[in-house]
């Protein structure tokens, strides 16, 4: 797989969660885990230091920029969100053009990091 | 070098700059350049996307976490950056326990990204 999108696991979206409610973050990973194309793996992981803009996600790849995002709504955003995912897969340096962004990217990036050197 | 010091150059830290003002990313960039300890490699890049919690940092390093610190003076926190940044170097997995971190990174995480996978 080229490209992965990690989704935080313990993302509780800023909120208090009621009993037994199984946690944004959690119902995240499921839902992309089941809709994302090829070539996009989904891979859980246990806190991006995030918290307050939960659920967050990061987009990353070998010889790509890697990208956070965060306030992500399980419920409403996995397309936009898979829609970016598979941009990203197809953008050699991951750097999409910022006007075929979806609109959910826009706005909630929280940070980059640029590749590591070979 | 094991470790990098991402510093994000054109970071205004949230603010207009007065005409011929070096921008505070760039004179973080010097600082750390000048002190930065042997095993510390301090690398500018052209925006972290975390322009409203600038001046933004990120520590990475292979087989690393991935750290990005937002909210960084160039004037008062190079000390306590620096200091942060060499425990991350001495860390394997780049997870320094959290009582060991400096007040300022416990306080100025905006994400960490999981290592690539071998």
């Amino acid at each position: 797989m080229a490209v992965t999108l990690h989704v935080c696991i313990t993302c509780r979206a800023n909120r208090r969660l009621a009993e037994g409610e199984i946690c944004p973050g959690s119902r995240l990973l499921e839902a992309a885990r089941r809709a994302a194309p090829d070539g996009i793996a989904v891979a859980p992981v246990t806190c991006l230091s995030a918290c307050s803009r939960g659920c967050a996600v990061a987009f990353a790849g070998p010889g790509r920029w890697t990208y956070v995002y965060g306030g992500i709504a399980p419920e409403t955003d996995l397309g936009a969100l898979l829609e970016g995912a598979a941009l990203y897969a197809r953008a050699a340096d991951g750097i999409v053009p910022w006007r075929e962004r979806p609109e959910l990217l826009r706005r909630s990036v929280i940070a980059r990091i640029p590749p590591r050197e070979a």
